[in-house]
């Protein structure tokens, strides 16, 4: 049996466009955001608060905040550090997603200090996310197999996700940076923090690496997952592998669980459409795959994607 | 609990080249058969003997079964009609798939005839092959939705697998001809197979149209389903969206069911060194994921795809 409701996080504003090497245009951005908003997604990580000179992709975070649509729409942000945290805040975000990788060698790679010093900006980010009714969202990176060593004892997972409660975060994120979990392991690890931590939310954050990130969601799902990182179109996932490592699609994971009876707030259709928006902006094909086919419907298909008979 | 033990059958050879529109020579066909087998694939759906002026991608069917390893492998061929039944019997296949539309608008595309007149042609097909001791196995197009109808009503699959059952046919293919087939509904067919059917092998064939191939056979998996229609590099399907509709990839689905404990008797490492051959003839990025990413031990991915960071 599936859950009845899914809450969806978009997570493209960041991910995938941390991931497209040229600058889009803060207008397209925009305009992006707010095409999937009208969707009926409801989270949207829109951006992130790091260096300029770390991801010039995003040096437009604050523009972005500032000028998104802010109604009915959680506007969250990653942050990377205190630094981060401060500027997302006062750029007026609704939430700050704190990332910390589960293994030593991934976190270097990724904020270049240890998962000690990570943990230890914690305490900062949190008094002052408090003060500012900010909520905190904690992110795992790698939490289900790292690329530089394999498999990763889940005992370093819970580590970080313990002292993420511990500070208050009420969200945890557990992400597949590279694509790695398998199903079963997802089945346990869902099961697990269910058991441990029955009032904190769990995220799950997959990608298709290695063709199984659908397949993930659903063990997930029949684990009694409730809400996913998705991102519009599939972007997202290392740059230098094109198509070949996104996010699960936005709208390929409300097609399936729209025809799985599961209920999320976002249209199909509307999503569909910002996604084919998306394409347009980006100028090449992305690896979403409802946004090509069509959803079953053959009349909606053709009218939507221009065939449906394929 | 999934099966402790998969059957894969691999179909590039025939879906997949079928959807490549120059001619791959001969000899490059026969490279990649012959790579597939190394791997350890004991089943090959290697052509179909149709009309050359339908598909003139196939014209060199007979060269192909004839010119093809034999042993330990069962070499397959689909046939659209007696005729190709005759040719294929004729040219040395150990297997023939019949294949029949489970609605009249896709037979009609498919065959340009109706269903009832592509049964009738069954008796035939089936004393020819009695005869010459060569199995039977019938295939069901778009048997969990069609592009010219959508739903597909499952009384009009059982017909036809009851058809293909009654004359003799030992195994039956369930083929998402345009993916969009939904897990719970796998779930149910699978099951439903096994309760009517106990003594006759199911293989589920799904395309990945709309990003569900993959979850679609860990439904399957989870039902019991044993055996899949795979292709390599995930080749196969419309040959108008290209990268879009492929097949499962065959060392997609070895990565997945070898971390999941299961045993399929096929070589991770070399069914992917069969793929890189295969991208390598075609010319252009295959949709396969593993094949790209490498499998979980990251020295095995570099030493394979020359990265495993991503």
């Amino acid at each position: 049996m599936v859950p009845m409701k899914v809450k969806l996080r978009e997570v493209a504003p960041r991910d995938g466009f941390q991931s497209v090497m040229e600058f889009i245009p803060t207008e397209k951005k925009l305009e992006v955001i707010e095409a999937i908003a009208r969707a009926g997604v409801e989270d949207i990580e829109m951006t992130s608060f790091v260096s300029p000179k770390s991801i010039p992709q995003l040096s437009d975070a604050d523009e972005i905040i500032r000028r998104s649509r802010s109604d009915g729409v959680v506007r969250s942000a990653l942050v990377p550090n205190f630094v981060g945290a401060q500027n997302a805040i006062a750029s007026g975000v609704n939430e700050i997603v704190v990332v910390v990788s589960a293994t030593e060698a991934h976190n270097e790679a990724n904020v270049r200090r240890s998962i000690d010093k990570s943990l230890s900006d914690l305490d900062a980010i949190s008094a002052l996310a408090f003060e500012k009714s900010i909520a905190v969202s904690g992110a795992v990176a790698v939490a289900f197999g790292c690329p530089y060593q394999g498999d990763v004892p889940e005992e370093n997972v819970w580590r970080i996700v313990d002292a993420y409660v511990a500070k208050g975060a009420k969200r945890i994120i557990l992400a597949d940076t590279t694509g790695m979990a398998i199903p079963n392991q997802v089945d346990r690890v869902v099961r697990s923090f269910g058991s441990r931590l029955p009032d904190v939310d769990l995220s799950l954050h997959f990608h298709n690496n290695r063709g199984t990130a659908m397949t993930n969601l659903y063990a997930a799902l029949l684990a009694g997952a409730t809400t996913f990182d998705t991102a519009l179109g599939g972007i997202g996932g290392c740059p230098y592998v094109p198509q070949a490592a996104g996010n699960l699609a936005t709208e390929d994971v409300v097609y399936l669980l729209s025809e799985l009876g599961v209920t999320t707030g976002i249209d199909l259709e509307e999503i569909i459409k910002a996604a084919l928006l998306l394409e347009k902006i980006l100028g090449y094909t992305l690896p979403g795959q409802v946004m090509k086919s069509g959803p079953r419907n053959p009349e909606v298909a053709a009218r939507l994607c221009g065939f449906g008979k394929h």
